[in-house]
């Protein structure tokens, strides 16, 4: 098979396991195919709102068997990247899955009016309002450093929309301040090294259906 | 007086009458003087969020004498010229001030469920928050073209503060769906040309503090 030489492969989700909400063909099959050939699995995925757990039972409604330790979101990168620098606290623009990411790895997930705020951490944020980019961006203009789990323009909506991405609210925060956030997820290397650390193995396919 | 060969004084706000809350030495002497002088006066400002009614409130606060219709905001500039290219509708992110621009121009503010709208326009709006933006973005998406009042990127805030901008807010929607937004205000030209027909004459001087 393809795979032959690889011992660790990396599969993108959205494009690649599935179109959400249809499956893709033969995706669940070569999924079983892999780990028959005893492969390395890492699923791989830039959204941080959704926790491990879910985006398995996500893919088990598309018919992939995946476990939730076999799955790696920027959000998880984010917060192992930032725990792995002591990063103790942190001001949060995102969702579940980002913080019960940060909140996994020891980081304290703080107001903008906390006495000690170590980094700015965005994420896809359908609660995102004014009050709190403004409270990201008065902290970064004080100096404290901004992360982002993913750069994502827009966020592929039910019905075929694109609706703001994580990328679409860190340009908020960026075009107000001046400052450049730094971006785990893909096509960065941060989330792809976190998977193939967290799949093991030493040489890497990653399977994805474009280079962002 | 340096004015001598100009029959039109347009006066930016920000940095030349005040530097808000304090007013600029000089100022308000220099605006009598102008009068004095029987120039035409303009006082012209990027910010959409205020009525000229509330700027005129201001500036008399830091002792300059204006009167409501002399002031012309990048809101009325916005209203202005999409009445004069017949828009009916908008859907609007933005403050008061923008609002009731539009609506003086007889343009209907709608809701992004509306059977129709002509134009989304972006302004300064501190009540913004993500399905604001998300249903600017999807309406830009189907096609309906995108407007701003003004870019500028963030927002003097009280306290030395800088808080998001129309620009800002802007730079969400333009990021999520990759078009470009046209802008009404400075450094573009609409608002100087609409400042200069509010204030007659033919040879106008422009006074601002920095180029943007």
């Amino acid at each position: 098979m393809l795979a032959d030489p690889y011992d660790a492969i990396l599969l993108d989700l959205d494009g690649v396991l599935y179109r959400w909400p249809e499956p893709i063909e033969g995706a669940a099959e070569a999924v079983r195919a892999l780990r028959d050939a005893s492969k390395r699995i890492a699923f791989v995925t830039n959204n941080a709102s959704r926790t491990p757990a879910q985006v398995a039972e996500r893919l088990a409604s598309v018919g992939v068997d995946a476990k939730p330790e076999e799955i790696v979101t920027s959000a998880l990168a984010t917060a192992t990247l930032l725990a792995e620098r002591g990063v103790g606290s942190a001001f949060v623009v995102g969702e579940e899955g980002l913080l019960e990411a940060l909140g996994d790895a020891g980081i304290r997930v703080v107001d903008a009016s906390a006495d000690e705020v170590d980094v700015v951490v965005v994420g896809f944020d359908r609660g995102a309002d004014y009050t709190k980019l403004k409270d990201a961006s008065v902290l970064v203009e004080r100096g404290v450093s901004l992360v982002a789990s993913n750069a994502d323009a827009s966020f592929p909506a039910p019905g075929g929309e694109s609706w703001p991405g994580a990328g679409a609210l860190l340009a908020a925060i960026e075009t107000t301040t001046g400052a450049r956030g730094e971006v785990v997820g893909k096509p960065e290397p941060p989330l792809f090294e976190r998977a193939l650390a967290s799949a093991g193995g030493g040489r890497p396919l990653v399977v994805g259906d474009r280079l962002d």
